[in-house]
């Protein structure tokens, strides 16, 4: 069963500002995709260069490293805890000898990303709908109780101290498959896994496991499709998405553009895609986090999974 | 403050297939209103006209009638119960002798058409993402354990007898207020609102009920600003997102349409903005859902709230 894909610019297909954007997204982030949203964002008008120029300094700070840390942490559901899906994978011909490994990098690269995503997303879904996506905390729009709670102000504690920038060693190449141009095997596993969730297209996350369709098929059957949606997920869900509101309102300074400033970017017509499609990602993220943790939970274990795996060297900032 | 408006084709501005769309809406629907989701889904492409034929024939019967009323009933938050709000509106001068019967008379009339209009965009939003919205049930898409599990097939007992058409009896005529209109006190307070709930505008229901902006600001803040976004609400709207699925998946035939169907009415990127258009309004309707019962069961007790105001008429169909 097959669908119209999803329309969204992909990395290949990405020229001028935009590839400029995503390439930069790419080394501030120290990630090694650009997030679907992103991508899907790229249709409409100015908005992800823009947008991208407004969250870079944020994004470039320690501070969004121990953000992303917490929220990573934040998303591992321990009941139910995963069963251990190793079995299951040998007898797909699926173990240390053969393609575990690159499955195991590959989640460490997902694992390490999706945070991040999801406090980007959150910064640019707060500020097109008038809320505060850090810096100046504007009357309307902020909620008591969201600061870090730490310090004197609501931003103190906030280490704007810089990440270095780029691709941190050891992080692998990931390889998206496309749902269009796949056997019709791994486009219906593509389309079961996303059904699951009730989401509206593949995440990149499962377009990269489903290099190893043997594998992703058994990782969703025995780790995912038994929580997926149920209420403890969902609980850790907005968890999450309570998580990131209350440090990206936290951030020293805006990372996501008002909807005046998109106005100067986009057609009133783009402007409600955009917002729609922030709101859309907001709630889908937070699941493809959870599922990822989730995963590497199962293979590698709770403590293994809620760590960074490419922690930024410590150093002396500035 | 205030901010841009967020683009949509109002009622009074409609013509040509739309305005006919919105008329037979409400005359189908038996409301006083056309939902914000519709409004904003019109500024792209055909979806909206298309949409609406599809949705019809299902959305004329009895069995939606009742599926509709299973929704209102599950909108009920009775923990923790909402306070009295009548010794503050007294106050502020809206009592019996005032404007209170009118606010009552609007409430009614949401409260009859918000579930319905959970059930029309989770049919069209599952439909527009590959899963069933009624009828036959796809291999991909259709979860087990969602339909109404009475009688013996999926859809038994849905009930396809016709609604009567037109406005109920007693149905209040309901005036949006436009925010780009209004004073910066009625601005500013349906920006609260909007914020409280992080939405990405005000609900058609809050833009009626700021006709008496004295009383929606009692109303809000002693009745909903205290659970809105707190975990027993976010729960509830989870439950009714599941309802309204689940309800959908057991409809007599599609109510809404495929991809590949938007893709005949809609360019690509229109199909995009579609798909998260829908999606964030499947969250959103069923908050506001949850905020107007839980008003009038603040006002008028929590049976009256869960009740159908408007139940058609016994008769013999056909």
């Amino acid at each position: 069963v097959t669908r119209p894909t999803f329309p969204q610019i992909e990395e290949a297909d990405a020229d001028g500002d935009l590839a400029a954007a995503y390439t930069e997204m790419r080394a501030t982030l120290r990630v090694p995709w650009v997030m679907f949203a992103a991508r899907a964002l790229a249709v409409f008008g100015g908005f992800v260069p823009a947008a991208w120029q407004s969250a870079q300094p944020v994004f470039a700070t320690r501070g969004l490293e121990a953000a992303a840390d917490e929220i990573r942490a934040a998303a591992l559901m321990s009941d139910p805890a995963p069963p251990d899906p190793r079995p299951s994978l040998a007898r797909a011909g699926i173990y240390e000898d053969t393609s575990l490994p690159a499955i195991r990098s590959a989640l460490d690269a997902l694992n390490y990303g999706n945070p991040k995503y999801l406090l980007l997303i959150t910064a640019w879904c707060e500020g097109i709908q008038g809320r505060s996506s850090g810096g100046t905390h504007p009357t309307v729009g902020t909620r008591p109780g969201t600061g870090t709670g730490t310090g004197t102000g609501p931003h103190a504690g906030f280490d704007t101290a810089p990440l270095p920038s780029g691709t941190p060693a050891g992080m692998p190449v990931l390889h998206l498959v496309d749902p269009a141009a796949a056997s019709e095997t791994v486009a219906g596993l593509l389309a079961e896994i996303t059904d699951a969730h009730f989401h509206h297209g593949p995440a990149s996350d499962f377009r990269v496991l489903a290099n190893w369709p043997d594998a992703l098929s058994v990782l969703h059957r025995e780790v995912l499709a038994p929580v997926v949606r149920t209420e403890a997920y969902d609980r850790t869900a907005r968890a999450l998405l309570d998580l990131a509101r209350a440090r990206v309102a936290a951030f020293p300074a805006p990372a996501g553009l008002s909807a005046e400033q998109v106005a100067a970017v986009c057609s009133d017509t783009e402007r409600a895609a955009v917002t729609a499609m922030l709101a859309m990602f907001q709630r889908f993220i937070p699941d493809v986090t959870i599922d990822a943790v989730r995963l590497a939970h199962a293979l590698d274990g709770a403590e293994h999974a809620a760590a960074p795996a490419f922690p930024p060297p410590n150093g002396c900032p500035d």
